[in-house]
């Protein structure tokens, strides 16, 4: 039997707990498939005393995470902290230029420093891995990486933030509108105490940029992510969705063509048959497309200590068996830097959602808008109401050009009658 | 840049051509990600000059597959042969033993010769890998061996028949019976000129049993899978379990109990609602329960050119850029010789199909046969009809054992009112 991997966890939260916990309840089956053991020689954070979901009793405590650095009894450091900048960075920066490799959950991180940090694993011979970064326990880094790696790909679609899926899945099962079911998850526990980075799509704009980079071979380029959040979407949309036969989800979506890549995180609707549609609550899922393989659907729990411990624990198993991999699959010096396409030229087709006053003439005056903007409608639903009550009317279109859509929300906002700034969602085939 | 890695290719079918393709098409970019060329140096086939899907006139040529075993200038043996004896059997034997390492798509070899051919090479320090073997372009060996292999895992289950799942896809979508599909099938040319491979459940035993040996760390046991076909679903069944909320699959299913590991393939009702439910046409897809991840469910195409292809190039990939793993992930010498469950034992709840002539009484005596086996019915459906005429009755039960089933199955066929041997489906919850 080899000589044991030594390793440090720095952050006792979720993550880090999760992979302790996982070590030691596997340890055996973990020894077997490594060829060696897995030691935690370290581990620490913020507070020694607080109560943890793991028992780190018998396990050393340092005082501060960079005191990980120095220590050559450590082969690999788990930085658990989280967030972009501070001490995580700091951690992982120290620790690779020290040759120690690195496994992390830490989708901020890689999304803004990846690149940097992936020099620094190279000119010191070190892993940088981050598996659990993205989707959780889906293995979809390694997928990308090394299962579809023949693969020429064409466009990837996920659903990969599970705050977001969770209150639209709840959305539509209860028919709650958003406010309630964000207060509601809330309570539970679901939300962070500033709930934007996952509702407004920051957190999937994360981990879409670093799937677009191992999947296109550039860097990841969280700037060139459109990005819009779930705060939109109401009760109504969700049910004339259903309604129309599709399911609302945000979704992160990062696609080649002529013009560029494409990276954008939105509302979508997606067909109610579709493989998508129906990963509910929590779960998270990417479909990818390669030119060999066709589709590929990946589903499973994107949060929580056992999926992302998973991950986190599955990278330290490959550093143990010896299995190394460049951490964007190229090495640094050959991403490319690509062209990115412009949003305004995307083409599909749309939901759009206008509160209106109902009298004479108000749908000749929406219906020319369309016309002036040369964009075909395939359908429009109103439900019938008293006379001069507000009402909703929804329309879908044939595939058309963003910029063309821009154009006619803009001018169908600037009607009497139109009582709300007009909504709309795009429209996924998948 | 290193030096390239060379590869012979035997066989020049489907999987064949498929990998020369896209090591053709996709040749940039696979050198990129190895950091190294992948040159073919050698292939061979049946017939050199037989019409293929490849371009094969810039390849040299040799004679016999064996030519490949003693000629130094390959390093890596793609067996793309088929077959789990004969010239397929010898080629990576003595591949192995010369050295040489070996990636096949040979599902039928590896879950018959598997151990013996990890042993040789183990013993000669080379690498034997079979993503292609299970479930076509979904690289669900590697995420087993790999990006799940944290996990305990404690339940597989499968969709890992194309054939099969379109078979029964076609007779739900169409209304129509197996007979009549399978005859379409045939001349579309999706069936074997014997198709008992698919239909009766060989094929996907083979690949049941290799997940078997991946996930539980033992050697693929093939005589040990109960194996029943799907020759016995007539139509009626189909729209039976509609009506009950349920879609006809054929399942391979591996888990695991205090009794020990049960592997068994057969026709199973899946909740409409479920994702292996939504798996249809010539689609695979398989559902991997692990303690730390929870559900992983991953889907793809499990047959054609591209998608195997795909995963063959992807296990040449990995030789390629020096990731090597032990073919069964543990060494041969670790894989235990488990305890197998017996399918007798089985729990799960049951669906059932009698065909009787209606009689005052018939019900009575088949309830009374339910009792005396102590089965608890759940749900019974008669749809009217004339008096006196054939009727289907189908009952679902609450969850009973095999053997009990079996007995009471065994006893309400010898009802004279019976007219046809019972049918019956295991539900499963997945």
């Amino acid at each position: 039997m080899n000589k044991p991997l030594r390793i440090g966890i720095a952050g006792l939260g979720t993550v880090g707990c999760g992979a302790i916990n996982i070590l030691h309840n596997n340890a055996e089956l973990i020894t077997n498939r490594c060829g060696r053991a897995i030691e935690i020689v370290a581990v620490t954070a913020g507070n020694k005393n607080k109560k943890r979901d793991a028992d780190i009793s018998g396990l050393k405590w340092v005082d501060s995470a960079l005191d990980m650095v120095a220590d050559t009894s450590i082969d690999v450091v788990v930085e658990a902290i989280g967030g972009s900048e501070g001490i995580a960075r700091e951690l992982v920066e120290k620790s690779l230029t020290a040759g120690r490799s690195v496994v992390t959950a830490n989708k901020a991180l890689i999304a803004h420093h990846g690149i940097g940090l992936a020099k620094l694993a190279e000119q010191h011979n070190a892993m940088l891995a981050f598996e659990a970064a993205v989707a959780g326990g889906i293995p979809v880094i390694k997928a990308l990486r090394d299962g579809l790696a023949a693969n020429r790909f064409t466009h990837i679609a996920g659903i990969i933030n599970g705050t977001c899926n969770y209150i639209l899945s709840r959305m539509r099962g209860e028919g709650l509108d958003l406010p309630v079911v964000m207060e509601e998850a809330g309570k539970l526990g679901y939300l962070e105490a500033d709930p934007s980075f996952d509702v407004d799509g920051i957190d999937a704009a994360h981990k879409l940029s670093i799937l677009t980079s191992l999947a296109f071979g550039c860097a990841p380029a969280i700037d060139k992510v459109y990005m819009e959040g779930i705060r939109g979407v109401s009760k109504h949309d969700i049910q004339f969705a259903e309604e129309l036969g599709y399911v609302v989800k945000l979704l992160g979506i990062a696609s080649v063509s002529d013009e560029g890549i494409l990276q954008r995180v939105h509302p979508a609707l997606v067909p109610i048959s579709s493989s998508l549609a129906n990963v509910n609550g929590s779960f998270n899922a990417i479909q990818i497309e390669g030119d060999a393989v066709g589709t590929v659907f990946l589903e499973g729990r994107g949060a929580g200590a056992g999926p992302t411990g998973s991950s986190v624990v599955a990278d330290v198993m490959d550093i143990a068996r010896g299995v190394a991999y460049k951490p964007f699959t190229l090495p640094v010096a050959s991403l490319k830097a690509p062209k990115f396409a412009s949003m305004e030229n995307l083409k599909c087709s749309y939901y759009l959602r206008l509160s209106v006053i109902d009298k004479p003439g108000v749908l000749a005056d929406v219906t020319s808008i369309f016309r002036d903007a040369q964009i075909s409608m395939r359908s429009v639903i109103q439900h019938s109401h008293n006379p001069g009550e507000v009402v909703q009317i929804v329309i879908t279109t044939h595939e058309t050009q963003e910029s063309s859509m821009q154009k006619a929300m803009d001018a169908l906002a600037k009607l009497g009658s139109v009582k709300e700034k007009p909504y709309r969602i795009r429209i996924e085939s998948v």
